[in-house]
């Protein structure tokens, strides 16, 4: 049975949590892992041409016949070809990111897609709500990846979004256990979108050594860089050190761009140089300490969750 | 009858909300506006020479039997004087932060003291728990004033705390509501220490020009900077910019301290001078909309974590 509420019946899953769709870990394997375990797995469009985004959408087709969706950064230049990919595979869910949710929402809503938008505040949550999208993904601070300008954390952008958001809103950032998803549906959430932690898991398409890096890593260990260009949360390494080393002595953002070059994040998350490659990670890098299977990873969390939401009440 | 968790029992409070020490707000009249509601009231040494210290813990002995307790910035020049005055003048709570807790730690309990260390990550944590603590408040990114290098938010330090440390955690930085209150239980937490919202209250000694500012402000309008000195959360106005402007041009920590001069904060939230003033906060700045009386402040979050913890079992 689903557990009750808006997230699950929108999208008819069974457990809350969400899968975040990222650059070079969450094809296929991934998404349908977490989709056979009950939770929503997510294709991360924003590393793949849209060949390969086919050759994904297809192969979770056949591994699971429970809902899936695609994550696709509406900041992307083949977008196009990307949404024709989609509406050709049949893709029921899109979760659109980096960028305005007007241009393409009531599209693929009359195409009878359900969209959801990431934002990083209250303004954008706003104007995603008036584009028409089914819900919202807010994601903090503390999340790896691409980030927003204003730094607000996962605990306030939720008590900023559900004073003001009717439709359903996904907390994102900083979520590694049962007990954060906890505080997350305490707050008002409805579900979770959860990365970091399943970018390391057995079925994630990273690396090794992207991942060994990332179980070793301690607390302080990942910053948010690069906040002239696109902000973006990523583990200190010796890539890291020289761009912040430029950001530190006032480079511009064309300098910035020059260093960042192309590919980065290919290099150290894919290839696995995680001394010249950008290894882009959440905060909860340094709660992950081993390797798991995405579905051993939504079963402990909602088995605490469940067990801790009987406790709080008899606190 | 006292909340039972063992934050209440140690204070022997009636409800788990501690009020942060804060500077130029945090007087006899917040304190024990605090104590009296139910919850801990804190007189925030950290503005205040050893005279006046002695007059505020007097006044709050004067105007209220419940427990209370001085908040002390260990980095404080004046800090042997500051300690005499507590020992001198009775006081049983002491919530020390901004330094080393081994220190001082055992003197305290030795004079028969509860010692309660405030820091911004684990390793400070397991120290002071090695110190000898009663308990230790966890302080996230999003919180007002001096802050951590690391920038770990709340949610992921509750994480990280909650799994390693056995003496009762307090988590601080982002919590406004009720909802909040009960996400910070839901992650382990066995009490909240709130500052910026009552740093606008009613009985907080700062100046109304101050509390305006902070009234106004939106999402996005305080900045954590000064990362080469010492990290400060505060709203953005002239000074800011000033600052961040030399920041961003890579000025040295010598020239940023000329720039800072004395003083600065004082003139901001005391002398109410929101132009050329520091004006420290919390990201839930964004979240104050009215003025309230703390004891309105400490009954809605008291509440409405009641109801919220009521409903969540039902979830």
């Amino acid at each position: 049975m689903n557990y009750n509420n808006r997230i699950c019946s929108l999208f008819d899953i069974r457990i809350p949590i969400i899968q975040a769709g990222m650059v070079w870990c969450s094809g296929w394997k991934l998404a349908s892992a977490v989709s056979e375990a009950g939770g929503l797995g997510l294709i991360g469009a924003g590393s793949m041409n849209s060949e390969v985004l086919k050759e994904h959408i297809l192969k979770t087709q056949k591994a699971t016949t429970k809902p899936f969706g695609v994550n696709l950064p509406l900041i992307y230049s083949d977008i196009d070809k990307h949404i024709d990919v989609i509406l050709e595979t049949g893709v029921k869910i899109v979760f659109t990111s980096a960028g305005n949710p007007v241009k393409y929402t009531s599209m693929l809503k009359q195409n009878g897609l359900t969209v959801i938008h990431v934002v990083s505040g209250l303004k954008y949550a706003l104007k995603a709500q008036d584009a028409g999208v089914d819900a919202i993904v807010g994601e903090g601070f503390e999340a790896g990846g691409h980030n927003g300008r204003d730094e607000t954390t996962t605990l306030c952008l939720m008590q900023l979004l559900l004073d003001k958001i009717r439709i359903p809103v996904i907390a994102a950032g900083g979520l590694y256990s049962g007990r954060s998803m906890l505080a997350a549906l305490a707050l008002g959430a409805e579900g979770v979108q959860i990365g970091s932690r399943f970018a390391v898991c057995t079925e994630s398409s990273a690396h090794d050594n992207f991942k060994q890096a990332v179980i070793e890593s301690q607390e302080g260990e990942t910053d948010l860089i690069l906040k002239s260009l696109i902000p973006v949360r990523m583990l200190k390494n010796e890539f890291y050190t020289l761009l912040k080393n430029a950001e530190v002595n006032g480079a511009n953002p064309a300098e910035l761009k020059t260093i960042l070059g192309k590919g980065r994040s290919k290099k150290g998350i894919f290839e696995g140089d995680t001394k010249e490659g950008e290894l882009e990670i959440g905060q909860v890098s340094a709660l992950i300490y081993k390797r798991e299977s995405a579905k051993d990873i939504v079963e402990e969390i909602w088995n605490e969750f469940l067990e801790r939401k009987a406790q709080i009440s008899l606190l």
